[in-house]
């Protein structure tokens, strides 16, 4: 017979006193697996407390992995499996994790895991003036009208806004931008458009769609850094093609395409990302007339499209598309805020639904309500509100960057061109023989952290250039900003000669 | 001398009808390629406007292609390439992009492009009782108290919560998921937790760190069938385990895990979609027991691990992994609601390490207002009451089912098991020889529908099943629908003789 010590006044229910007892028993083997215990009735009578409370806890252990307990049957003890201890750190695994996943996983982990995008600056606990993130000012996020959208949506459209939705975005947001697109010369219908979870995520999809083992990818030369994990993770070849002063070495890049055709042309024809050139109209129609030769798709990464805070810009390739080669990706992230996660592609239909299958199969479809309160506030015109009080902001930002950079930077070793919009201006620094390591400690030693050249380019390029983002410092930050560059600058080429 | 005639009292701004005028004299060639505009200090004194007027105009028909104009230089016509005409379907592409899609994603496209899950039942116009759908039941969304944490975690932290976010999830939503976890006998700290775009983002990362073309992939015969694409996607092997009434048969398990490992065993212990099977505690050990023996990992998806609302279940696998071989999939759209994408990883923190590399170039993060918001709703406590709240109504809803069930279909070739938990029934049809497609059309004429075996098994299965899934339809919904049913299996049996 089993006697427990049950507490009538104590605060514990008494099925969980039953069950504490009985599991002290069980682990000191007091009651041994293969025991049986007594039936709820008989169990319940010798303790005289109610059958429930008994069959509650037989329940429970049965749960816990305790006893055996088939339904109609009596209830046996177990040789139990243990648990996992809670609260301490986990013993080395058994299995050797980092050779289980496959090459490509753990190579991108190894070349680009310690990037921890876009969080480095924070972590490092620096205080000075970054120049460093390509990020919209959080001080300008028209956070509380978003708010009012949320709340309207859910409000409004209760619990369908919360359901499942389609995969290629939602509909009210997608005409907005379809509409948007027109604003821009670019006509493109609804089944045109897919919504993805930022621009990063567009590109990650395309790879999905048309990446094969060893493809030859054709980048600009520098780019955006956040494209190379994606494109070494899905095996591709990065040819890089130079930069000129008016974008992309047309020649260089038919020699290439000569070569062996690519996938595709990676290129962001505005406010390019880091040298922030933009391209003028001649330039973007022999582009697409390249491609539309040897019958390439052209990725054009319009990130920046609605930065043209200085009005003069070209079309974007897309609105010149006539035989739908160009996918063209939109993002909200630079504009209004990076943290609900949308983008878009504009593409062939045929291609939007081919992406469309292979996103529902990733996950299933993109936050509803993030994409309701969006379309909401888009469709108010706010967006467009936004984007006028912004330009007005950035434009003075910029000028103020470039006025400071004449006034201080007189170090004849530093270039640098005017951009004619966006959020970055690109420095190279002539005849220095530092790595970048020491330049970097050299400038955040001056307090102010800028974007490294070296984190742009596919393969190791000889010259030195760091990139300045603007878009995050207000005009005063910005004037300081420079001065203290401009310190670092001098201090380089003193430590150079 | 270019003569224009504008109109003073028209509501169109001036600068507008100089652009729309000179647009129509180039595209009709009174004015040609090569000819030079006057500049626009001369233009504006014969037209009597203002020269910043002239100065607008020609930068909007430069951005548009019409005239070049380098600055501090003359603007002259330019032979402009066509842009797309606007709200017109497109001509067919020059490319053919199904044949420039690499061959995997044509592949999924072919095969299962035409799921447009979780819409097919709302496109087909389907007006009956629909136990088709896997999905909560949006009736019992707590809607309010989720605008309520959206509107606080906005007004509260403001722009930080619309900024981008840390790509393993927000650690107020892990830190909540520890929490949880432990409430499931699970011991996890942050480190060892990725929030996912949902269960299917989750299974996506997955194949994504650890498939190889080849690889054999172990799935339960029948499973989820949104696995299926993705398994196609990456080009594994699929080797299914039948089920037995107490779940995946062991025996066959360590047959095939002796004839070649594969990269991990899919399982859903709890609920089994689409069986409804949960298997027992003894099974549970002998299964991790098993991958321990073999070194191999456990994908144990626990996308209905809070539905026990019987009680009586068993602990996770997840909970007895000595050896870190488990990873553990949780969901909140089966409890909470599907359109906020929020889901969860539990394993090895190696494992996830590189799964968060994954992440980061895929999507940079999940979005963050969401998880902001969802985790001040669980701090709160409001998702432990919604738990309990739709445990009573599950509960009822389920033994309404099974009651009908058991008075309605009374045909001895009806075989099924009555669920300890969870939201499906899954029903065999003995000895018929008709096809699905003839038994769907007869339960349609019935105003019924139901899930169709045949889409969870990964190779064709010669027996015929249905899946009744009741989470989303009411008590007098599912005697409704079960009546319906049981007429619709009356009218296949007679057709069957």
């Amino acid at each position: 017979m089993i006697i427990l010590n049950l507490d009538r006044n104590s605060q514990i229910p008494l099925f969980r006193q039953v069950i504490d007892q009985l599991k002290e028993k069980i682990d000191d083997e007091t009651i041994k697996p293969g025991e049986v215990l007594p039936p709820t009735r008989v169990f319940s009578s010798q303790l005289g407390v109610n059958r429930t409370t008994i069959y509650k806890a037989y329940q429970e252990l049965w749960a816990l992995g305790y006893i055996e307990s088939r339904s109609g049957s009596y209830s046996r003890v177990r040789q139990r499996r243990d648990i996992m201890p809670a609260g301490k750190e986990r013993e080395s695994a058994a299995m050797n994790w980092a050779a289980v996943v496959n090459p490509s996983a753990e190579k991108v982990f190894r070349m680009f895991g310690h990037i921890n995008y876009p969080f480095s600056e924070v972590e490092s606990g620096f205080n000075g003036i970054d120049f460093g993130q390509l990020h919209p000012d959080m001080r300008l996020f028209p956070v509380d009208e978003f708010r009012k959208s949320f709340d309207k949506v859910i409000q409004q459209q209760g619990s369908s806004v919360l359901d499942y939705g389609d995969t290629k975005g939602l509909p009210a947001l997608r005409q907005y931008i379809a509409g948007r697109m027109r604003s821009h010369s670019i006509s493109a219908s609804e089944p045109e458009i897919l919504i993805t979870n930022g621009a990063q995520n567009a590109i990650d999809l395309l790879m999905k769609l048309l990446a094969r083992p060893g493809s030859r990818v054709f980048v600009e030369s520098p780019t955006y850094g956040m494209i190379f994990p994606t494109l070494t993770y899905y095996n591709c070849e990065i040819v890089s093609i130079p930069m000129n002063n008016d974008g992309v070495d047309l020649e260089i890049l038919e020699r290439e395409l000569q070569k062996g055709l690519p996938i595709f042309f990676y290129t962001m024809p505005n406010f390019h990302n880091p040298t922030g050139i933009t391209t003028n109209q001649e330039h973007r129609e022999r582009l697409i007339a390249l491609f539309e030769k040897y019958n390439v798709p052209i990725i054009e990464d319009a990130f920046e499209e609605e930065m043209k805070y200085l009005g003069k810009v070209s079309l974007p390739i897309k609105s010149m598309d006539l035989h739908q080669i160009v996918i063209y990706l939109g993002s909200f992230s630079k504009i209004l805020f990076p943290g609900i996660r949308l983008g878009w592609i504009v593409a062939d239909k045929v291609c939007i639904d081919r992406l469309a299958a292979l996103k529902r199969f990733d996950d299933i479809c993109t936050s509803q309500p993030d994409q309701a309160a969006l379309a909401d506030f888009c469709h108010k015109g706010y967006y467009e509100l936004h984007v006028k009080r912004i330009h007005k902001i950035y434009r003075k930002r910029m000028q103020i960057a470039t006025q400071a950079l004449k006034s201080y930077i007189t170090n004849d070793n530093i270039e640098w061109k005017e951009p004619n919009g966006g959020f970055t201006i690109w420095l190279e620094l002539k005849n220095t023989n530092l790595g970048y390591e020491e330049i970097n400690s050299i400038l955040l030693a001056h307090n102010v952290r800028v974007a490294l050249g070296k984190d742009f380019f596919p393969v190791p390029n000889a010259k030195k250039y760091f990139r300045l983002a603007i878009a995050n410092l207000n005009e005063k930050e910005i004037e300081t900003g420079v001065r203290q560059l401009a310190d670092a600058i001098n201090e380089i080429y003193n430590k150079n000669n």
